[in-house]
C-alpha cells in the first residue's frame, strides 16, 4: 500500500521553494496535503445579486457605461435603445449601394412570399404585403442585426392559420377572423417585448432544436394535408387541423370525392386546373389602420392570446436564431433581449397597421446576406419597394394565378421537413430524436399548442430524469500518475486496495438524495462481495469525488450525514474530495465538515489515498 | 513558459517501469500524454436497458434470484411478495414477548389518536378505530418494515378533512361525506399501489423536505384557525379552509361573536366549557363492510380522486420516510416500491372495511421502536387490542370528553409546526427556505393541492434554473502541483500565461447551450482586457475542463462547434479536457473530436498545458 505517497511529495517539492518546512525535512513519511478552502465570504444579499445578475443580465449590459462621462452615457444609452445611432453616423454611399442591391433582391422575394404566406394564414393576400412594409421599417430603427430580412414567415403563418381556423371560419366569418389575427399579432408582440423587457430571454432556450425540427415537420404535414381538400375536390371538409379528423374527413366524404379531380390530380393537370382561379381583388394604397380591429374582450379573447403567445414564441425563436447565425458569420453581437424588444414592438405596431405576425425569415435573410447587405438599410429599401408596389403595381398582381401561390407554399412547406436533421439526431442522440418525434406526432395528432407543450415537457423531463438518476462511477488510479479515472472506461485504471473511490456526476438534490444514498451503499455491498470473491484486502474507506457535484441542498446534506452514519456502522470511513465552492459553503454551514473530522476532506483523490494509506501504515494496519 | 513540462514527466517516470520508451529516452522535451478513451462500446438497446434499469430498478430486485435452484426461487419470490415469510419461520417466544409489550403500548396511543384524527378528518370517531384494526393486520403480512406502527395520521387526516369539507358539509351531508372519504381512501390506495407496481417510487422524492415542512405547518395553521369557530362561538362559519375566507368570516360575523365565549375563551374556562359535550353514540362491533359506499361516478368523483391522490402521496411520503428512518437505525433495508404496494393494498382493503387513509405514523412508530418492537407482530397485537376495544370496551369511550380530543388534536397540530427546521433551512440554504415558505403560504392562502403543486413547481424550477444558468469558473495552477482550481477561491492558484482555463459546472443542454457559448466568449473578452491592462502575454488557448459536464445533447454539441469556430476567428485554440464517457461518445459520433485535431483533447488540464506549451516552445513562440 501507500504507493502514492512518494509521488505526491516528489511532485510538490523539487520545483517549489515555498513548500512547508515539515515536508522538506521528512520527505519519506509526510505527505503534503492541500486543504480545501471555503469560497470568499459573501453576504446572502451579494449572493442573491450575483445569482440575479447571472439569470437576468448574463451579458452585463451596464459594462459599457462604466467610467464614462455623462454625455457619453447619454449617447451610449440612445445607441443601445436605437441601434441605428450606432451605425448611422458612419453610413456612406458605398454601404448604401450594397444595401440597395440587397434590398431590391429581397423585395423581389418578399412580395410573392408575403402574398402566399398570408394565404397560408388564411388571411387576404394584401395583408402579407402590408406586413412586408411597416415591420421592416420599425426593425431597421430598433433591431441590432444587420442582415435580418423582416416579414411574414412560414411557420408562424401556418400556426396562426391552423390555430385560428379551428374556432373561426376564415371564409364565413372573415371579419372576425381578421380581427382575431390582428389581436393575436398584438399579443404576440406584447409577449415578445415583455420577455425582452423582463430579460426572460432564456425562455426561448427551452424550445430545443430537436423540438423545433419535429414541430416544423409536423406543422408542414398538417398544411400539406389541408391541400387534400382541393386535390380531392371535397366540399364538406373538416375545420379541424389534426391528422385523424382530416383523414377521417377525407375518407368519410368519399361520396364527395370528385373522381375527375383525383384522376387529373396529383399531377400537373390538377395544378393547371387551379390556374383558372385568380387571387381576386387587390386594393391599391398603403396599410389601413387596424387598431380599431383589436379587441380585448369577448369569447375569442383567450384564443387570440393563446395564438399570440405561440406564434410569438415561435417567431421569436426563428428571428433570434437567424440573427445570431448571421451575426456570428460576420463576428458581431446580437443582443437577445434587445432583439426581443425590437421584434415585439414591430409586431405591436404591425397589429395597428393591418399587419400580422412578422419576424426575421431565414431564407430571405440568407439571400440578403449573400446579396451583400451591410446594414438594416436593406430593410428600408425593401419596404420602399413594397411601398411602390402597394401604391402603383397592385393591379399587376391581380392576375397572379393561385398556381404560383400554391407552388410557393408547397415549396416552402416541403422544405420545412428536415428529415436529414432528424436522422442525424437519431445517430448522435436517441433521446433528442425521441423529443423530435414527440413534437412531430404531438402536433400532427393532438394540436399545435399541445404538441409544443408535450415536446417542451419531454425535454424538461430529460433534465429532471438526469438529475433524478445520476451516474456514479467507480474510479481507479492510472498506474504511475496522479490521475484517477473510471475503471470501466480506462483499462489502465486499477482499484486501490482498501479504498472504494466513487464519483458522483450530478448535483445532490431532494430529487436524487435518497437514490444516491442507496446507490452508494449498493456500490459498497458489491465491492465487498467482489473483494470476498478475490480474497482481496478489506475495504476501509469510501472516497466520494465531489468535483462534478455542482450544487447541494438541505436534503442532499442530510443524505450525506445519513450515509456517513450508515457507513460508520459498517466500520467504513467516508471521505469527501474537492467539493466546489457553493457545496463547500453549505457543508460548512451544516457542520458536516466538522463531523467528518480532519481526515474527511481532501483536495484531490491522490492526496486522500496517500494520506490515509500512510496513516494506516503508521498504525500498523495492512 | 512551460514550467509544467518537467513535472508531468517526473511524475510519470521514476515509479513506473512501463512508461513508453520515447518518454524515457527524451526526458527533457517530451511530455507524456494520456489519451482520452471512449467508453466500452454498447448498442443503443444495451444503453436503453441500463438507463431503464437505473430509473425503474435501481435496487436490482432480481439480484437475489441469480444462481438459485427453482425451489429456492419460488421461496424467494414468496418471501419478497409477503415479507412475513422471511421472518415468520424464525419467530420465537422471546420475540413475541417484545412484540406484545410494544403492541399494547402503541394500542394505548392508537385508540385515542384514532378517535381524534377521525374528528380532524370530520369523520365519525369510530372510523378512526376501525382504521386502526384492518390496515395494521394487512401491513403485518405485506410490509417490510419491522417497526412501522400503522394507523390514521394527522397530516393525511387534516388534508382529507379540509379538501372534502370544502365541497360537502360533513354535518349536513354526513352520508355523502362518508362515501367520499371511503372513495378517496380507495383511490389513495390505488394510486399508492400503482406507483409501487410501476416502480415509479421516485415520484415521492419530488416532495422535498423543505416542501413538507412548509406544507405541514400551513395545514396545521389552517386547522388551528378552524378552531376559531368554536372559540368565538360563531354559528355561520365559512365552509372554506383558506386563511382569507376564514379570517373574513371571523370578522364579518362580528355580530355573532359571543362575548361570553370570547371572555372565557383562550383560557382553560373555554376548554372546561367544552367538556360538557361528549363524543356521542359509539356502536359496538367490528368494522362494517363499506365497499357498497364506494362510488365511481357522479359529480364528486373528481374531488374524491384528487383528495385520494394528495392524501395518498402525503401518507406514502410519511410512511416510507418513517420506515426508512427506523430501518437505518437497526441496519436493515426497506424496499420503497414494495412498501408502496403494501401501503396501497392496505388502504384499498381499508376502503372496503370502513377505514380511511392510514399509513405508518412517526410518533407511534417511535414509541413502538422504543418499547422494543422486533417484528410486524406488534401491529397484530395492536390490532387485537383494538379488536377487544371495539367488541367490548366501546361504552367506556362514550364519555370521553371533547376536551381530551381537542387537547390531543391541538398537541398534534401545534407539534407539526417545525419552526426550528425552517430556521435551519434559512441558515443553510436560502432557496430551500423559499420553497418552504411557498409551500406554507400556498397552502394557507390558496388551497391544499395548489399549495403543494406550487412548492413542487418551485423545487423543479430551482433544478431548471441551475441547469439554465450554470456556473463557469476560471482555473489556475496551484504552484508546485498538478492541481488546477478556481482562482477566485484558492489564492495559491495562479493563471498560466497564454491560457484561459474554464471549468463548466453542469451538463450542456438546449437550455444552457446558448448561454454557455456567450458566457465563455465573455470570459475570453474579459481575459483579453485584463491581459491588455497588465501587459501580459497574448492569450492563445482556451481550455475547457469538462469533468463536471455530466451530459450533453445535440444543441450542446452544436454550441461547442460554434464556439470553436468563433474562437478560431480570433486565432484562439479550443481544447477540451476530460469529457466523461457519455459526453465523449457523443462528441465522437458528431465528429467534433476529429475537427478539434490531435491537440484538442486531453485527459488532464496539466497535460494539456504541458503539451501545448512545449509545442509552442518548439515552434519558437514565446
Amino acid at each position: 500500500m501507500g504507493h502514492g505517497t512518494n509521488r505526491v511529495e516528489d511532485m510538490a517539492s523539487p520545483n517549489n521553494g515555498t513548500t512547508a518546512p515539515a515536508t522538506a525535512n521528512a520527505r519519506e513519511t509526510i505527505v503534503e496535503i492541500h486543504s480545501v478552502c471555503l469560497p470568499p465570504k459573501k453576504t446572502a444579499f451579494q449572493k442573491l445579486k450575483k445569482r440575479f445578475g447571472d439569470v437576468f443580465f448574463p451579458d452585463d449590459p451596464l459594462e459599457r457605461f462604466r467610467n464614462q462621462t455623462w454625455r457619453n452615457r447619454v449617447i451610449l444609452c440612445l445607441q443601445s435603445l436605437f441601434p441605428i445611432f450606432t451605425w448611422g453616423s458612419q453610413y456612406d454611399l458605398k454601404l448604401l449601394r450594397s444595401d440597395v442591391v440587397s434590398g431590391l433582391t429581397i423585395a423581389s422575394l418578399a412580395i410573392p412570399q408575403g402574398i402566399s404566406y398570408a394565404k397560408l394564414a388564411n388571411l387576404p393576400p394584401i395583408v402579407g404585403l402590408y406586413s412586408s412594409f411597416v415591420p421592416p421599417l420599425i426593425y431597421s430603427v430598433l433591431g441590432s442585426s444587420k442582415h435580418l430580412a423582416v416579414g411574414p414567415v412560414s411557420i408562424a403563418s401556418l400556426v396562426m392559420g391552423s390555430m385560428l381556423s379551428e374556432s373561426v371560419s376564415p371564409t364565413q366569418d372573415s371579419i372576425l377572423y381578421l380581427k382575431l389575427a390582428f389581436t393575436s399579432t398584438f399579443f404576440a408582440g406584447l409577449f415578445q417585448a415583455s420577455l425582452g423587457l423582463l430579460r426572460l430571454g432564456f425562455v426561448i432556450d427551452f424550445l430545443s432544436k430537436p423540438t423545433l425540427i419535429g414541430f416544423t415537420a409536423g406543422a408542414a404535414v398538417i398544411v400539406s394535408l389541408q391541400q387534400l381538400k382541393g386535390l380531392l375536390g371535397i366540399v364538406h371538409f373538416t375545420g379541424k387541423m389534426q391528422f385523424i379528423p382530416v383523414m377521417s374527413s377525407v375518407f368519410s366524404h368519399r361520396s364527395e370525392w370528385s373522381w375527375e379531380t383525383i384522376l387529373m390530380g396529383l399531377g400537373f393537370l390538377a395544378i393547371l386546373l387551379t390556374t383558372r382561379h385568380i387571387i381576386g381583388h387587390l386594393p391599391k394604397g398603403l396599410n389601413p389602420p387596424s387598431s380599431n380591429m383589436l379587441y380585448f374582450s369577448g369569447t375569442h379573447l383567450a384564443l387570440a392570446i393563446k395564438t399570440g403567445i405561440i406564434t410569438g414564441i415561435l417567431s421569436l425563436t426563428e428571428g433570434i436564431a437567424v440573427g445570431r447565425t448571421f451575426a456570428s458569420l460576420k463576428n458581431y453581437q446580437v443582443n437577445g433581449n434587445k432583439e426581443m424588444m425590437a421584434i415585439g414592438f414591430m409586431n405591436m405596431a404591425g397589429s395597428c397597421t393591418s399587419c400580422y405576425v412578422t419576424t426575421g425569415s431565414f431564407s430571405r435573410s440568407a439571400v440578403n446576406y449573400n446579396a451583400g447587405a451591410k446594414t438594416a438599410v436593406s430593410n428600408i429599401v425593401m419596404a420602399s419597394a413594397v411601398l411602390v408596389t402597394l401604391l402603383f403595381l397592385m393591379p399587376l398582381f391581380y392576375y397572379t394565378p393561385n398556381l404560383i401561390l400554391a407552388a410557393i407554399i408547397l415549396t416552402a412547406v416541403i422544405g420545412l421537413i428536415d428529415y436529414q436533421a432528424a436522422y442525424k439526431l437519431w445517430k448522435v442522440d436517441k433521446f433528442d430524436f425521441f423529443t423530435c418525434m414527440c413534437s412531430f406526432f404531438g402536433v400532427l395528432l393532438v394540436s399545435v399548442p399541445l404538441g409544443l407543450a408535450i415536446a417542451v415537457g419531454v425535454s424538461v423531463l430529460k433534465i429532471l430524469l438526469h438529475v433524478t438518476r445520476p451516474n456514479t462511477l467507480e474510479f481507479g488510479n492510472i498506474q504511475g500518475t496522479q490521475i484517477y479515472q473510471s475503471v470501466k472506461r480506462y483499462r489502465e485504471a486499477s482499484r486501490i486496495p482498501g479504498f472504494l473511490i466513487l464519483a458522483v456526476e450530478s448535483p445532490i438534490y431532494f430529487a436524487n438524495s435518497t437514490y444516491l444514498q442507496e446507490r452508494i451503499l449498493r456500490w459498497t455491498r458489491e465491492e465487498e462481495a467482489r473483494i470476498k470473491e478475490n480474497n482481496g484486502s478489506t475495504l476501509k474507506c469510501i472516497i466520494l469525488d465531489m468535483t462534478a457535484v455542482s450544487s447541494i441542498d438541505t436534503n442532499g446534506i442530510e443524505a450525506l450525514f445519513e450515509l456517513r452514519r450508515r457507513l460508520e456502522k459498517q466500520s467504513l470511513q467516508l471521505v469527501l474530495v474537492n467539493p466546489v465552492g457553493s457545496v463547500m459553503e453549505k457543508l460548512h454551514k451544516s457542520k458536516i465538515i466538522e463531523s467528518l473530522g480532519l481526515s474527511g476532506l481532501y483536495l484531490t483523490v491522490g492526496e486522500a489515498v496517500a494520506d490515509l494509506s500512510s496513516t494506516w501504515k503508521a498504525h500498523g494496519q495492512p
